[in-house]
């Protein structure tokens, strides 16, 4: 029988779970539950338990449960330190609270970037190299940077917050390049341009309308792209000169657009760096999409 | 006996050498030797192992030699890769080289400013914690960081060129805070400045002038150093979001200017980072000055 663990991606919104398979990332018994519900219960931890109880009980051959969470943690990966979406839940030590009730199986937790990231390595379907830096575009810019084929901890434990480094003109980097933050920028744009455009002019451009545009050759679309693909690069540089990493991942809803911004990262990173990295550089989509997160908690069992 | 190193600081200008006192870090058999005339041989790691023979008939009884080297070596640290002072040394193994001749020896391999935050760690004047950056200032902005109180490699070997990381006005920051970069501003700022100052307006300002004029409170002297340390500050808060790392030490020659720029560099980071950084936030001097490249070298064999 092949090897199974259990995955679970806490999330603001939904606390997702499911048995994966080890060998192609097959996932079973998939289960949602608003977040809210259970932070409602005053008791989250436990609901969350209640829930492992049901999932273990249906899979008893499953030994290893692996748990991403949306925000920094200990050191030692035993302790909730900051989970701004779920903030009673700051300074539980969640791990030997869960070990206490389920003596007999191994838990592991870890950021929920830095579990997509590794979950990249275990199930993607490209073969990486052992390091690789993984950023994930959305709402905000995370990231994560594999080395050795493990999660890279740095100094205190939460390594790796791409967005939050200085960009242009006062701001971090995902208070320009972020979701909302782009649609703000696109809809400048498109009230300064003065060329044909798909784009509406209302103030209203989507991400999705966005990528579509590009993809059909728009030019202001792909302006747009441009000009995040830009700045995402320059933060690259910052990465890789002080990692030494040259395979990057990106991930997250809006690499969407991956092919869009890809002219311009490649185009900052042959500006800034030197052959020495040039030569083994190497940008890629992530692969696993919508279950990243879960696969991703279960590649901790690994 | 005291345990005793030999550690070999492999310089552009010299090769310096000499034993070092495990326990206390003092230097005895100090030996300097210009790097040109060993690389005009055309023999350069032969010489250099003459001089390790040397070192070592006077001192059988040390057992391990530390090599800090000016460039980007194998992530095994094995072997010269890019030794821009010394290129016809790419590419040369030479650790096995020197085992070959030395067989009851063991050698270590370390980049140079690697090898110097290293040093601070043993043979710093104050207990550091496990984990700290470290970055040079001088003609370049070299950097390093230690986790674990090990030497960060990063993905490919060179981790911490931060001195290469993309800073204001399309330049990298040791384009701007480099000591040449440095002056070159200084010197316009004083062009421009109306206020009474120390400072030369012929462009002649030199560090050591700037340095005396900002100890005894000259206004433009001081605005110079805020201008280096803002700009230092922003490269470091990139840093501590990658590594997440909050002690920095700052060495090198142009931080006989730390009393100065310091406040800067803490007003960005306050700007910049959220408490969980700032509450552990420690930025410090280095302690180790001329002997942190050889002391350094010697620490790589603890």
């Amino acid at each position: 029988m092949a090897t199974e663990y259990l995955g679970i991606d806490i999330g603001g919104t939904n606390v997702k779970m499911g048995i994966v398979d080890a060998t192609n990332g097959n996932i079973k018994n998939f289960y949602s539950h608003e977040t809210s519900s259970w932070r409602a219960s005053g008791h989250f931890v436990e609901r969350l338990g209640d829930a492992i109880v049901l999932q273990l009980k249906e899979n008893p051959d499953v030994k290893k449960v692996g748990i991403g969470v949306p925000g920094l943690i200990s050191r030692d990966r035993n302790t909730l330190i900051e989970i701004t979406a779920i903030p009673e839940t700051n300074g539980i030590h969640i791990i030997p609270v869960l070990k206490e009730r389920f003596p007999d199986h191994e838990f592991f937790l870890e950021n929920d970037a830095n579990a997509a990231a590794l979950g990249e390595y275990y199930f993607g379907e490209e073969k990486l190299p052992e390091d690789y830096i993984f950023v994930t575009l959305g709402t905000g810019v995370g990231g994560a940077a594999i080395i050795d084929k493990q999660v890279f901890k740095g100094g205190g434990g939460n390594a790796m917050e791409p967005g939050h480094m200085p960009s242009e003109n006062g701001k971090v980097l995902e208070r320009i390049i972020g979701k909302n933050e782009l649609l703000d920028m696109a809809n400048e744009m498109r009230a300064a341009f003065e060329g044909e455009t798909k784009l509406p002019a209302d103030g209203t451009i989507s991400t999705t309308g966005l990528v579509a545009a590009a993809s059909e050759g728009d030019e202001l679309a792909l302006q747009i792209f441009d000009r995040v693909g830009g700045l995402l690069g320059d933060g690259l540089v910052s990465m890789i000169r002080i990692l030494d990493i040259t395979t990057v991942l990106i991930g997250g809803g809006l690499s969407a657009s991956f092919d869009y911004i890809l002219p311009a990262i490649q185009r900052q990173l042959k500006y800034w760096l030197t052959p020495y990295y040039v030569k083994t550089l190497d940008i890629r989509r992530a692969t696993l999409a919508n279950d990243a997160g879960l696969l991703g908690a279960a590649s901790l069992c690994f």
